[in-house]
């Protein structure tokens, strides 16, 4: 899964790149059956340019539908924009949509983000160069989904007036909230599931995602926090002999023995990756996808770091290796941990990576202080050289702000923001109701993107409460857009007389 | 002029094309004197493409400032959206604005679209080839514009907090328009006067652009349209014989005698375009720009096309000849018309051209029974090959409904369309209240965006109470702009607290 590496492989980056990747991180593949229904699956073809005549080439963009509840003609159509990843996956581990479909007698489409799964404007290579990159940005996508939503409205029988309301999670829900900004015509709301639009340069405290990090840690088990705090300088401290580095190597089961600082460099930044993975995945039931997971993991992983201070390094970094642990071998069944995982399919990584390098900036720090990793500025220019040495492009820093509003888009209408107070994620999100039709849900003990995913004995109130309201929302929508439509449609029509100011 | 010349040598092309462009005709050029003032000449440098990162030149915008009557800080800045031609021209025939400066305390913001008058991506190149014109687009040109107003707001002192109001005429009007729809966290409203936003393929009907004009005639004057509708045929029957074409050519004092049956096909889509014109200029004082014009012109040409139809050939284009001087020799110093107009500057003309084969799609037809002129279906395909064989882009006829929203716009606000029921534009402008907060003002004695000009003692009651309307629009969004910011400083303010939906 493309995703999946993505968050996995960042860690062979420097740590102020590590946490740009918005990973959509999975853990229930129930549904897997429907999807390898084919009949499900389409393509639409699409110009690989939008905006621009030179380029009139085409490519088939991947989505997927199910219909079985659909309620023809005019039942509504919940479209989920796909972020960077395979669709099928976010397909499989939307349950959310899969489970309402038949309360709102609703289609369910869920539409490939180009550059990623099978949906390769230049095929195999698509990732070849900057020139055929050239076409990865957010608003090609949001394009893409408003030209497909168009032309299934012409071209589906019964749908022609159904309203669509668009659905993502993370960078998927910023689609979705863009979406509707952007193409209002298109869509008649739009669910923004955990969707950090607001993590751009100067909107929000570069360091606020990290310490959600570190209060998920500090929640949930006594002097936790703390203790990762300290496992840095304990690292650096225990790394600095040879006989250390052995040490450490054997202590935390390493697949590749740190031979030097660099590897003690990429060590720390995959246990830093592994806490803010954790953080996003903090789910109130087991659940089992990269590898297993107990119920609120990082309680589990808290277990082994409640030691005080005064505890030597060795005695640290031992309760540290127990931890890390808990995420990459829960089962028992992992014979070695491997601090740069091999890729399977770094499509999906590499992707995200152009988009961050290019609009997607969204400014990262830690001060060891407010949070418990080692002290780390946000520094755009190195950002910027890394970019251009990596793919030939330059991120602008301030495109996002002016293309998708920022802090400004009270005049938007029909947006659903919800965000989990586990989630890191959450620093740039938007929690606070900004008009009475762009609001916010707050899911107190809800991780990344929660209520998208299926529901769950174990699903505490907040999350429930929250699907409930969000489908509430979808039902006002709907009867909106078909009180509109009336309305527009005597509106247009001559005999009815049309409503003029009219000077004289 | 480009914009001038765009509009006297579409004749050159098949009628079908005639009416594409949307020619922004002036015809007093009052405040010549301002914008010779070099300090309010200003440049902005943009990059060339937006919407991807390969491309990472820049170029200059070119925006004129007047801020005498600028209140500042806060006071409103007026941005006018530059069409298709040198944004001089704009700036001195806006009188509107200079005109109402003083009593908003507003700054006065002219921006040039890119690819016209000076604002020119490559240079002399810009025109050079497809390649070259790639980034002429309305997208990238609204992302110029927001760039920019962004930049202002950043670097003017005082204009940080300062409402912006968007204003345009024609295709600058939709760009208001558009700008307010897509970027309503940069303008807080927009004035979009004679902008045809509904022009596109399938919103209006075809021939409605011609029956406006054919209305005009037909209100000025007894026979009017009656005796223009029988004159092609007239021609026709003249022109079949070589003493014809030669009576013909001396008739009308043509500089260039016409020769055979393509002459004669340039000549009439040349007089068609010349009713055309007079349909949008018809305002009611003289006026004085390409050639002097009186008062009311279309009455003037209708006072020699009053007889009864059973005149001869012979008579009635006769008759047409003394309408046709009255557009080109009101003053009777013009020694012989020109079919061809020779070229000045064709810039504006060809980029207007490029437009309409990429992006403005905008169907026109007419059938000689609803109209005064011959029959010409409106013929897709043949448009797009003619478009391919001249710049190597096919138009997309769709494209323009997706990301505008065609009829579907009532998701957004603040927008006044005014429209002149003189103005054949007004066929595909909007000409009802689609919303509270989108309304339509229509100025039944205007013509093309009359309300924009200087006013002028002959001015309608309409078109004075027009700009008293929209002045009142003004102040509304930029006390509603100045309200919310205050609201939005409380949201943000941590002190004030946070309104949360907390689900438990």
């Amino acid at each position: 899964n493309p995703c999946i590496c993505s968050c996995l492989h960042l860690q062979r980056l420097a740590v102020i790149y590590l946490t740009h990747s918005l990973c959509l991180t999975f853990t229930n593949t129930v549904l897997g059956v429907l999807i390898s229904n084919s009949s499900i699956k389409h393509t639409h073809k699409h110009t690989i340019d939008h905006f621009g005549f030179l380029e009139n080439g085409t490519f088939k963009q991947r989505y997927l539908v199910a219909d079985d509840y659909w309620e023809q003609p005019g039942g509504p159509i919940l479209f989920y924009t796909g972020n960077e990843g395979d669709i099928a996956w976010f397909c499989n581990n939307t349950g959310f949509m899969w489970e309402i479909a038949e309360e709102l007698g609703a289609m369910l489409v869920f539409a490939e983000h180009r550059y990623y799964g099978e949906s390769l404007p230049f095929g195999e290579d698509s990732y070849s160069d900057s020139k055929h990159l050239n076409y990865l940005t957010s608003e090609q996508a949001l394009a893409d989904f408003a030209v497909l939503i168009h032309s299934l409205k012409s071209s589906v029988r019964g749908a022609q007036n159904s309203p669509v309301i668009a659905l993502g999670g993370s960078y998927g829900g910023m689609l979705s909230a863009w979406l509707r900004m952007k193409y209002p015509n298109i869509v008649v709301g739009a669910l923004a599931s955990s969707a950090p639009i607001w993590q751009f340069p100067g909107m929000v405290p570069c360091g606020d995602y990290y310490k959600i990090v570190t209060k998920d840690f500090a929640n949930s088990g006594h002097n936790c926090d703390i203790n990762i705090r300290r496992s840095w300088t304990a690292i650096n401290n225990v790394s600095s002999t040879v006989p250390g580095l052995q040490w450490l190597s054997e202590e935390f089961s390493l697949c590749s023995p740190l031979k030097n600082q660099n590897d003690v460099l990429v060590f720390k930044n995959w246990l830093q990756e592994t806490w803010v993975s954790l953080a996003m995945v903090d789910y109130p039931y087991e659940a089992n996808f990269l590898q297993p997971l107990p119920p609120w993991p990082i309680q589990e992983v808290c277990k082994y770091l409640t030691f005080e201070s005064s505890v030597s390094d060795y005695h640290l970094l031992h309760g540290v290796s127990q931890a890390a642990n808990v995420y990459y071998n829960h089962t028992g069944g992992t014979s070695c941990l491997n601090t740069s995982q091999t890729a399977t399919g770094s499509l999906g990584f590499l992707g995200w990576f152009y988009q961050a390098c290019t609009e997607m900036v969204m400014p990262m720090c830690t001060d060891g202080v407010h949070d418990m990793f080692e002290p780390e500025e946000w520094n755009f220019q190195a950002f910027s050289e890394e970019c251009y040495g990596m793919f030939g492009v330059r991120p602008r820093a301030d495109w996002a702000e002016t293309v998708y509003g920022g802090k400004e888009v009270k005049a938007h209408s029909n947006i659903v923001f919800s965000n989990g107070g586990l989630d890191p994620w959450s620093s740039g999100g938007v929690n606070h109701n900004i008009t009475e039709t762009l609001v916010s849900i707050v899911i107190p003990e809800g991780a990344h993107h929660l209520d998208l995913r299926y529901s769950n004995k174990l699903d505490p109130p907040s999350v429930r409460a929250a699907r409930a309201l969000e489908v509430k929302y979808f039902h006002e929508w709907i009867r909106q857009a078909n009180t509109g439509r009336k309305t527009v449609a005597e509106h247009f029509d001559p005999k009815a007389g049309k409503k003029l100011i009219t000077l004289k």
